[in-house]
């Protein structure tokens, strides 16, 4: 039987899978976690608002249902296009069928020295270690005399003010001024400086038109995040008093976010095929890499050019769309007995719009209305619609329910659930 | 005024911090984490049932009403009776009166190499320690072709079977047994071995009557949990084969729980007071320690015999009372204008009774009913008492609903809402 191997259990793995749990298929899942994570709501683990158990669920239980499939929590660190074999930490792996659904990390566009300082958001863990620096900042400024020393421990730099920039700088500042307010006794944690850097001219800056960015960055503005456009990070340098210098000029912050750029995942470079400059695998029209039909590239990993020439952007809805298309083709020819084999269709993003929420009661959205006219939103409408689709999306029934309760407890009484400082240093047993 | 030093922010530190809310004395509470955390359902975050936001509060919100209180995020080195000074990783602290309430470590007696391979239980880091390996052992199975090496990964033992232990083994044995069966395509959870092992003659050997101890081991046993009595573990050793001795005979498994013995915090031995062979401090029936009025030792380290000479056991109703005991000797003292001070009463436990579940609508308890008669409970009525007192004392409301929904949840589909692997080598980060 055909042997299908799908290697990452995001959106767009998982879809496949999924899709194709009827088919005539014996399929292999592997992912280095044991768990699918809803990321675009990763920030509000990262800002304490959620626990990582609401955004995660195990890819076991997701897949528990679907007999033609077997699960396998590996590590990927090559894989062979010509022999068909993937590399993992757990031995090798054949497969006939292959999709690559690994995503995008972190770039730091060549400055890796940045990371231990600016950690970014894309796992769990990512978001717990985001959480815990940011809960011992106001702790240790809690205890600083010194007021520049306090200042610094008490400035949260965001940069990148694409969603997730925007999304984690509003929520840090609506915590500051609201939720552990009273918590203190000797720092107003209102003073809390939340400054977002970004390089091109507004916030949000792909897939919303340029009023929504207008309106987003009031928002923040009316939140006390202060925005800095056109703006390039030049050095970030940690150490006794970290800072991210701007040209000439310096922002001492002890708790800096990275939320910039995006690449690749490296295992796609050991297919030695043609990669854009972000590390993503040029596809072809039906996903499948050059010469090789029976591997696809699908999710944020792939560079794909819709049929009417624009590009395909990297989120949620587009990973889904392409799991489900690259399924679809494998379920068509598995059960086909044509030879040769029909033509593949080619792949083409159905856009549903735009969606940031920028804090309490605030958000921004653009969403398609009667073919390609857009409708945005804003306010409380965008923030509703926002909650609706994201709570909707949540991977388990169970984790809807749970969420939305968090939120609307959050939403009356101004409190946040998961403000728990757990491992690391400074926290670790002594005796 | 009077300034009151309260180290420790678990149950005994916690109750006396409130109950001084409006006393005339200026109250610091340190703690070397930032959050209270309901220890006894720990075990249901390293069974993966909970999360950690569940059953800890950050200590700062629980105190934030309280105007007289601060809140130090800081590790104790040290405490100097005589200059009244403690000496913190944060600096040195000076007190008028000092509540010591930093209560249990694990203790190994003696064999502290133990430790890395059977952990114990009693943080959240802990608890998502052990829910790791707990997790990661049954992947580790599903790859394994070896049968020995297969039945050592399926194989847990937990060792000591007071409370924690029992409900630890019974929530093993449970979730191998129902949630997680359906997820493997290689092995059969329920084959999986859970042992319990006790150096007494029954379970639950304190606090609880001879026929709930035997009632509870019927209950295991009907669970699939071997349950062996009048057994002392030799040696523990860890390595490619990880195994329990017991005399000759040796038990290979790949998880091992300590929840045998305790002693008290290390911190006591720097106050240079008697304590008992646990490392409990002997305190005076007041609580306060020989010599200095002003020091107080409550909760699980402070060794406290009744007026009628029964020992205090080391549990949450102990701690919370001996909190409010002293609370209420400090406060009377600070208003009193009377000189030489009124003599102060002397401790006395009021016992509630003791609680212990086992699984799904089983449990035992003992619950005293007018005066001094004690009845028993048992089966699903025992259980929904368990439930009931441990939602209520839940230090939130918020936790008190979310608990409750998972628990429903979790009864009615026999789910488990937590099952994720976070940081540890395994699924760090490579790239």
């Amino acid at each position: 039987m055909t042997h299908v191997v799908i290697i990452g259990a995001g959106f767009a793995g998982l879809e496949a899978a999924k899709r194709l749990r009827h088919a005539p298929v014996r399929i292999t899942v592997i992912d280095r976690r044991n768990h699918h994570l809803f990321q675009p709501m990763l920030y509000q683990v990262a800002t304490a608002g959620l626990s990582p158990a609401h955004i995660a669920a195990p890819i076991r239980g997701i897949l528990s249902k679907s007999a033609n499939t077997e699960v396998i929590l590996a590590q990927v660190n090559s894989i062979d296009a010509a022999s068909r074999t993937i590399s993992t930490d757990q031995g090798p792996i054949s497969f006939d069928i292959l999709i690559l659904a690994t995503g995008a990390t972190h770039s730091y566009f060549g400055h890796d020295a940045w990371s231990a300082v600016a950690p970014g958001l894309k796992t769990i863990d990512d978001a717990l270690e985001i959480r815990r620096r940011f809960l011992l900042a106001f702790e240790a400024a809690e205890r600083e005399t010194d007021d520049s020393r306090r200042r610094a421990l008490m400035t949260f730099i965001v940069i990148g003010a694409g969603p997730t920039g925007v999304e984690t700088a509003g929520a840090i500042a609506e915590i500051a001024r609201t939720v552990i307010r009273r918590d203190f006794r000797h720092i107003d944690t209102s003073q809390a400086r939340v400054i977002l850097i970004e390089g091109q001219d507004r916030v949000l800056p792909s897939g919303f038109p340029a009023h929504l960015s207008e309106r987003a960055r009031q928002d923040l503005a009316s939140m006390g995040v202060e925005v800095m456009l056109n703006t390039r990070v030049t050095d970030i340098q940690g150490g006794e008093s970290p800072h991210v210098c701007i040209g000439e000029e310096r922002i001492h912050a002890h708790n800096i976010i990275w939320a910039a750029g995006v690449r690749g995942s490296p295992v796609a470079a050991t297919l030695h095929v043609p990669t854009d400059s972000a590390g993503r695998v040029i596809v072809n029209p039906d996903l499948s890499i050059p010469n090789h039909p029976n591997i696809f590239v699908v999710g944020d990993l792939a560079k794909v050019i819709n049929p009417d020439g624009t590009p395909v952007p990297g989120v949620c809805p587009a990973a889904v769309q392409m799991g489900r298309f690259v399924a679809d083709i494998i379920n068509t020819e598995c059960r086909s007995t044509q030879s040769p084999k029909p033509p593949r269709p080619a792949f083409s993003y159905f856009d549903k719009g735009a969606l940031a929420t920028i804090g309490r009661s605030r958000a921004v959205a653009s969403l398609p209305f009667l073919g390609s006219k857009r409708i945005p939103f804003t306010g409380f409408i965008a923030w509703a619609l926002w909650a609706g689709v994201h709570v909707f999306f949540l991977i388990s029934f169970r984790s809807r329910i749970m969420v939305m309760l968090e939120w609307i407890w959050a939403y009356i009484f101004f409190s946040r659930g998961a403000r728990l400082i757990t491992s690391g240093p400074e926290t670790k047993k002594r005796e």
